[in-house]
Parts: C-alpha cells; structure tokens; sequence
C-alpha cells in the first residue's frame, strides 16, 4: 500500500459500467517524513476521506474485490484513515488539515 | 485510476485473439495541475472519448474484467471521461479541447 | 498497453514449465514521438511481429489467458502490430524497418 | 519481491472490511548494498518483524491470497525476515537493529 | 518479463506459510546491452539459476501459478535461463560466468 494525502476529487458523468455512484479522490503519495514521493493517482473511497487527511492506498486487484458481485472497474481504493505513524522512536499524529503533531 | 488526456488513436491489422473492434487510444498521464507526469500508455475505449478529453484510466485487471465471457487480452481502459476536478478549493472544468475553465 | 518497438529476441533452453515453444521478443517501449521511454522488456509473441516492428505490448495477467488450458508463466505479450498512430491531425505510418512515414 | 527495511508503523481507526487487526508496517525498499531504493511502501505483517529488521516484501495478489475466505483488501505483505545475503562470495548477515556484519 | 542477473541469494529462517524451500535470488534487472536498469528484486527460482547467469524474471501471478495447489506469496520467479540473444544482426552469447562472447 502507499501513504498518501487526500488533494481533492474528480467528477466525471460519463463512465464505464460499474463505476456509478463511487467518489473518486485525487491522491498525492508522499513519503513517511511526509514529502510528496512518486506519481499523483485516483483512487475510489467508501469509507469517508476528506481532503487533508492522510491515507492508505491499495492497488490492483484488491480494490475490485471489495465489491461482491458487482464488476467495479477500479484498480485502487483508500483502505484507511491513518490516525498516525510512528517511525523509530518518533510517534506522528495526523490531523485533517493534513498538519503533524508530535504526540 | 490515473488522470490522462487523450492524444490520438493507433490502429493495428495484424491482432491477438480479443482484440477485434476495439478502440486503443494514446494517453498521456497528467498530474492534478495538467502538466505531463510519468509514461505515455494505449487504453482501450467503449464510452467515446475523444483526442483532448481528459479520461481516468483503470490498469490491470479491472480492464479486461469488463468484457464478460470474452478473452480480451488488454491491461488500461478508459473507465471515465472527467469534467472536471476539485483541488482544495479550487474547481477546474474541462473542456473537449482539454483547456481548463474556472467555475 | 505500451507502444514498443521489436529490437531482437532472446534465446533460452532451460526454462520453466509451459515456457516451451514460446518465441521472446527484446522490447524497447517508445512514447508517442517514437523515443525510447521507460525500461526495455521482454515479451512473449503469438502473432509474428518481426525485428523494426512497432508494436502493442499487454502486461499482467492477460499475457497468461491467452493460453487456455495451459499454464504459461508469462507477464507480457504482443497483442498487436501497430500500422500507424494519429497524434492530434498528424497521421504516422509506421513500415518494418522502424522508419515513420507521414500520410 | 522487494528487500526491505521495517522503518515503523502506521495505525488507523477507520478502515475499509478486512483490515481489521492487521499490522501495518512502513518499509524501506534498499538495493542489495542497503542502500534506500525506490518509494517507501506500506506492508501487512503476521509473522512478527520489527523496526530495523530487513524483510522481503511480496507484492499484488499473492498478499490477499494468505487470508483464506477473508476479503482483506492489502497489496503488499512481509513474507520473510532476513537473516543475511550472499552476494557472489560474500555473505551478509542482518541483525535487528539493522546493521550488517560479516561472517 | 525483464532481462536480469543473478548476483547472489537471500536466506530468511521466520518466514510466511508457503515460504518454505523456495530458492530466493538476488536479481538485477538488465538493459539489451547488459547495462544495469531499474530496482534489483528478489525473485523465486526452481530451474538452477547460478550466479552470474543471464535470467528471465517473470512478475506477478504467473510466479505464484506454477504451484499448484499450493499458496506460494511470491511475485517474481525465473522462468528462463539465458543463453544468449540476439539484438539485430548482432547475436551475443552469455555464459554462466556473465561474461558476453560474440558468436
């Protein structure tokens, strides 16, 4: 997966089946000290992201499978919120605004 | 998914299996302010896209998904042709001729 | 799918099961203007594409399906032998040798 | 697979089905000097790896396949910790804080 | 499929379910012209890859599929030995030592 910052949103009426009713977010991956790191991507979200908010990216297939029974023609999906990460001895806290905290 | 925008057409006689009547089209990724970002690539299109729209484009297995019950050997299609997008603040329209319009 | 241009082949008599029979051709993958981009490949070849020959390479899992029935431990294919791309109002021919011809 | 160096963790309340309970590790990918190589990565654990420990990371579908008959939604996972590496005739060994050593 | 060499091998004793006696090597990726390209990776080998030998490296599910019946987490594997290939008119032989003999 990849640590990623919520940008914004695409909006697009016409579309390939499946794809109805998915908000789509523009990601910008960043490294872990937070520095944007590799290409920008879409990624589909049912769980509530809002822009500013750090998140977790998968990609490929895992994206499709969370939809049982629908074909879902999508290749990545945000699968968390990230509260915060904690490298080495260092413990970072996000919050919205995308600013970092030190615990 | 990645953000493209539609550069031209490539035609081919001699095919796979599964690759009759398709639309492959030319892409090039873009990042969020419209500038050119990473490889160009062919996707296939069903929903129209046209040279100069900006498209989302779905890579991998999701591509081929689409084609019940036929062996369609392709990896990127278009799964979307966008209107426009939401970064922070600021909403970008598109237009056909892919120049950007603010709301 | 990437544009790519056929630079040679590659020979090996050890290989893994369902690798027999299988011709591999040495990739150069080009961008819309026919530079090389992106790193070279090797791909399997059903169809005949021969040396100077641009073509369209499928990567992932439909390189496999192609083979039903036999398990076939590729992750790349030519799915198609490129005539000629049209970038914006420019038609390009593409012959053999590599060389481009304007319409 | 990628070698890796576990850099720390990521933790997240809101999540997509699937990921609950799981580790999330922040990797390092390294070439095989040790030296960092290409973008940092986020990659689900069970086997207990630790900060500072080298792994090998398996990406894409392998990842969701160890869960059977659970939909979990990851596209990368540890699938070893390193004890050493032999690189033509030297041999490396790893120890958990990270450091290497010569036999 | 990329073109590589083996420079060496990595042992890991705590390893995920599937893991076990897989051979794992060392790999880095090769241009035509045997110049280094791209991340090296580790990737599975069942057909006698030695070091210094010319490999054709498979990705993705094809690596996991030669396993039947078996849950094997891994991405790459070796599906070919190279004895040599042929760029153009020019034919270059690899022996097992890396070296490049013309014919």
């Amino acid at each position: 997966m990849v640590l990623g910052k919520v940008m914004g949103s695409v909006w697009a009426t016409h579309k390939e089946a499946g794809m109805d009713q998915l908000k789509l977010l523009l990601i910008q991956p960043l490294d872990f000290n937070g520095r944007a790191q590799g290409s920008t991507m879409i990624a589909a979200d049912r769980i509530g992201a809002g822009i500013g908010e750090h998140v977790i990216v998968s990609r490929g297939n895992p994206a499709r499978m969370l939809f049982d029974g629908r074909n879902v023609p999508i290749d990545a999906i945000v699968v968390g919120i990230v509260d915060g990460i904690e490298l080495g001895d260092v413990k970072l806290s996000f919050d919205t605004e995308g600013g970092e905290e030190h615990d």
